[in-house]
C-alpha cells in the first residue's frame, strides 16, 4: 500500500476555539468550514478538526484526552521557536514545556491547542523542509 | 508559518508489535528504527511511532488512550476498503468498525493499530492523491 496518509482528524470541542488557534496561531487558512468540521490543507495531506462528539460517533466509541501522540511543527531558524510558542499561546494555547535542546540536537518545545492536543515546536536542522513545506527525515 | 506538519508520533507499548502492524500490514518501510523509535518517510511529513513511556516523559504528562483523534488512509478504489481493513487486522490490528456509506459519499471504515490508535480506511472518490501520495482535499 501507499506509504501515506490522507487525514489527520482532531476531535475539538468547540469549532470556533479551534479554528482560532490554527487559523490565528498558526496563520493557516481553512480550505473547507461547516458547523461541524474544519479542513486544512497540509503538507501532502488534509487535517481536520472534527467536533469530538461526531468522531466519538463516528468510531463507535468513546474518546479520552490527552491522547498518546503528538504533532510536530519545525521551524526554520532555532529563534523561531520560543516567538511561535507564544503565538500559539496567545490563540489559545497552553505552554506544555519549554523549549530544550534535545540529546539527538535541534531545539524543541510542547504547546497544546485548545483542546489539549500536543504541538511540539521544534528547530531540528537535519530534516529538510521544501519551500512548498515537504518534510524529509535526516539524521 | 508555513502551513506543514513536520511530524506525527504514536505512543506505542511494543515497537515490534506496531512494526509488525505498519510493516506487514500496510506495507512501510521504516527509514530509521532503534530500541526506542520507528520512523517511517511519509507523503510530505514523517510518522513516528515511539515508546508511549519515552513520548509521556519528553511531554511530562500521563498519556491515555484512545485518543480524540484518527488517522485516514485512502485507497484507490471502493473495492479496496475491506482487503486493507482485513490485512490490517491479520497484522495485528483490531476491528473497529466495518465499512458503510457515510453521508457525504464513498465507503469507509475504522480498523486500530495494536495500540488502540484508529485508522480510518477510505475510499473518497472526490480527495486526489497523486502517484506519489500527495493528497488534495476535495468535495
Amino acid at each position: 500500500m501507499q506509504q501515506q496518509v490522507s487525514v489527520l482528524t482532531l476531535g475539538v470541542a468547540d469549532l470556533a476555539r479551534s479554528r482560532r488557534f490554527y487559523v490565528d496561531g498558526f496563520g493557516w487558512q481553512p480550505i473547507f468550514q461547516n458547523e461541524d468540521i474544519v479542513f486544512y490543507q497540509m503538507n501532502g495531506f488534509v487535517l481536520g478538526t472534527w467536533l469530538e462528539t461526531s468522531l466519538s460517533a463516528d468510531m463507535g466509541r468513546k474518546l479520552v484526552k490527552p491522547g498518546a501522540f503528538a504533532m510536530g511543527h519545525n521551524v526554520p531558524a532555532r529563534n523561531d521557536v520560543q516567538p511561535t510558542m507564544d503565538i500559539l499561546v496567545k490563540a489559545g494555547g497552553r505552554l506544555l514545556k519549554a523549549p530544550t535542546e534535545p540529546p539527538h540536537g535541534g531545539f524543541t518545545g510542547y504547546v497544546t491547542d485548545p483542546d489539549d492536543h500536543a504541538w511540539e515546536i521544534a528547530w531540528n536542522p537535519a530534516w529538510v523542509i521544501s519551500p512548498s513545506g515537504l518534510v524529509t527525515f535526516g539524521l
